[in-house]
């Protein structure tokens, strides 16, 4: 509906449990007309950075997330990228990343995101952000957000869709990612009380 | 030799991950003449406190620890106390503990100590702080916490020895638990450079 009225559409997630084409296709499978590139998250973000800086990460993330690092050097890494790891969430990987981070002579924390639980059809789950700062209290390090709400994916996002900020409007029913992040931007945000609105 | 000496000792621990009897029956086997009395830990000071508040907790804490908790009522849980549970750390764990208190009305975090993290044979663990951290994000509380290095703590481990601050001496290997704590309490301390000292 959005699309037949001639409005301009960029998804920003920050789903980290599958890739973009995965996620593309549930959507394609509900019925929701959507490319690729009108997708913007995180991994493809982090990618970015990890090349602009050098950065070889040990991954902390779902495994379905996996294919989108397959180009970036995972060897010696220095530094590490956490996302909704999920069932991978082990008192093992998470004391890995942990022995990494805390090995490392500047540790360097990048999080997918900074959410602090999400609803699925079983129930509440603790999201990245909690992981997120149980290594930043160990490491007494501050994580770099990438994804919402961090203004960098939002002004990315505004890029894809060649409008500016004041133009459009964020819908998400997040206050904190989605609402309080678009707002940070100069956009209007909707929240709607679906998904986890308590 | 402390002991000989004829100086009080009194020991302060944040063992978590075994009841008092087992952690001096550890001692005892090292050759350390040391008896339950002797031992302020943060599995009965807490106990004290579900007491007093007529709290009923959910235990995220190490098999071996539930025993320390055999006397209170854990029915019906109103608060949820987390302690070094180590290989209870499951990500299914960690999210059962999260729902519950997100579903209390006024979620009440005990935690039996901060520290960041600490040292086994097999290498650095991530201990009971991060994981607290990773539930006061989620939930947006703030634990109270018992044990190093909660002044609390230290005094009634002084109340044992029947000593003022001004005349007690902590010994510990943790700048911030130990140490830190200590002189929060009036007391004097002297760090040593074993253990997680790094």
């Amino acid at each position: 509906r959005i699309k037949a009225s001639g409005l301009k559409l960029q998804l920003c997630t920050n789903e980290t449990q599958a890739t973009r084409e995965n996620f593309v296709r549930k959507l394609r499978a509900m019925g929701f007309d959507i490319s690729v590139a009108e997708v913007t998250a995180p991994a493809p973000a982090a990618c970015r950075l990890l090349r602009e800086r050098g950065l070889r990460p040990h991954l902390l993330v779902h495994d379905d997330l996996v294919p989108e690092f397959a180009e970036i050097d995972k060897t010696n890494p220095n530094c590490v990228v956490l996302g909704d790891a999920a069932e991978n969430f082990t008192y093992a990987n998470l004391n890995e990343a942990f022995r990494l981070l805390i090995g490392m002579e500047k540790p360097v924390l990048i999080s997918l995101g900074q959410g602090r639980y999400y609803k699925e059809t079983d129930g509440l789950k603790l999201d990245v952000g909690a992981y997120m700062k149980a290594l930043e209290y160990a490491c007494d390090v501050q994580a770099e957000v990438v994804g919402k709400p961090a203004k960098r994916f939002f002004e990315s996002a505004l890029a894809e869709l060649g409008v500016p900020p004041e133009q459009a409007i964020m819908i998400g029913d997040d206050i904190e990612n989605d609402v309080g992040g678009a707002q940070q931007c100069g956009m209007r945000a909707l929240q709607v009380r679906t998904g986890k609105y308590r």
